[in-house]
């Protein structure tokens, strides 16, 4: 995997292997660029959807909205939502059916798309800091917990408070802190720092999406909201049809990190 | 008017008088505590409201939403969004129809309530600093203009962005730009600083909604994104049924400014 995440392409390029086939947790990819979570619901349910995201702006932070039917937009320029995509997860009435790298065959005109920021915008301004990202260094997928703690519920969804989790050495929790803070729009600050109880997580090694990652001593767990909550949010509310990205296998976006970065 | 606004009221107790018929600009009232401005549709055009308010951020912060039917919220605690506003305008196919203190015999069940920032929240903030707040002082509604400037439009809503105009002493314009731009929810930083005709304005002196203001010598004009522009969006595209504040005439709400203020 590291010979492969050595090659830097640009986001167009990044997504035209997908369209290839490829399949990987798009981490570290198009360094400077933005990536996004997906999900993808029919318009009967698209005001619930975008009304979860603006009462619960730390995990759903919108990037983009592709209206129905539409296939790309200016987050992916010359692209195609239904193929550009690593792999997705197909649900209907909240049960994944499919986990295709494709959703040309599931795809129909009334569907809205909803593209959202992703934490893996900082991990680029972490790693200018001198601050590892064990996920990233160790090859395998971020780690993400369902909370114990409940989302603002909208109209029809309701569900927990997805995390994503990095440790971070003792001496500079801090500085994550104050340099994901100038993140909003990519989940900002983190929700927690410590303590994986408080949020209703038992056990860090098993993880309810993505890969554990090896904590080292003098290392603590710290949690950002994850763009996986609205998925999660659909596994509880069980609307009839809806598409999300595979957690960690990202939309590569044209849009660049310092974008959403705030002084 | 002067009398009026010299005594300082709570938001619940500022509602509770504009439930009781009272209509005036709620410009200076409650200080400390944000207003907010309306729009309210019917469920099937909800989507495009808060589309349209994601793809056009800085003219519509959203502050809040009422499920549809719902009449009341943590904005307005205890109180009534069919009454509290001191006037609306009812809208059927972009024409108004009417202009009541009360809504209550034109709500309907699937009547879905947005709240949008208001830039009277960083009035307060201009204030403390020194800097004259014109409409204010001269005891009038701010001056609304559209512009030439389009909107993103979002389903079957466009129109022009609206902006509210404060004429702001040369020597203050870089404070008035710094102090605002602590409130992105509520407007933010100036859209435009001088020069009206750049934004399609042939005359600050005939405002398309609220009232004129002299302009003092050595005084600036200075353009904010205003809430009112959703508004122009529906006169323009003429949705079949929509209910809007009467511009000036905002909800007073619980929430205080300071939440909206970032450091």
């Amino acid at each position: 995997m590291s010979a492969v995440a050595d090659v830097v392409l640009s986001p167009a390029q990044e997504r035209e292997r997908f369209r290839g086939g490829l399949v990987r947790s798009t981490a570290g990819l198009a360094p400077g660029h933005a990536q996004a979570n997906l999900i993808i619901v029919p318009r009967e349910l698209a005001f619930d959807v975008l009304l979860f995201a603006q009462r619960n702006p730390k995990p759903c932070p919108v990037l983009g909205v592709l209206d129905a039917g539409e296939t790309t937009g200016p987050l992916l320029s010359g692209g195609d939502i239904r193929t550009d995509v690593p792999r997705y997860v197909v649900y209907e009435d909240g049960r994944e059916v499919a986990r295709p790298t494709d959703i040309t065959a599931f795809w129909r005109e009334d569907l809205v798309t909803f593209m959202l920021g992703c934490s893996f915008t900082f991990e680029g301004a972490l790693q200018a800091s001198g601050i590892p990202v064990a996920h990233v260094d160790q090859g395998v997928n971020v780690p993400m917990y369902r909370t114990s703690r409940r989302c603002e519920p909208a109209g029809s969804l309701s569900g927990p408070l997805v995390v994503s989790m990095r440790p971070i050495p003792a001496d500079r929790v801090a500085d994550a802190v104050r340099i994901t803070s100038r993140y909003p729009a990519v989940h900002g600050a983190p929700v927690h720092v410590g303590d994986p109880a408080a949020l209703g997580i038992g056990d860090l090694g098993a993880p309810d999406f993505g890969d554990p990652v090896r904590i080292a001593p003098g290392e603590i767990p710290v949690f950002w909201a994850c763009g996986v909550t609205p998925q999660a949010a659909v596994m509880e509310s069980r609307p009839p049809f809806a598409i999300c990205h595979a957690p960690g296998h990202m939309l590569v976006t044209d849009a660049r990190d310092a974008d959403y970065q705030v002084p």
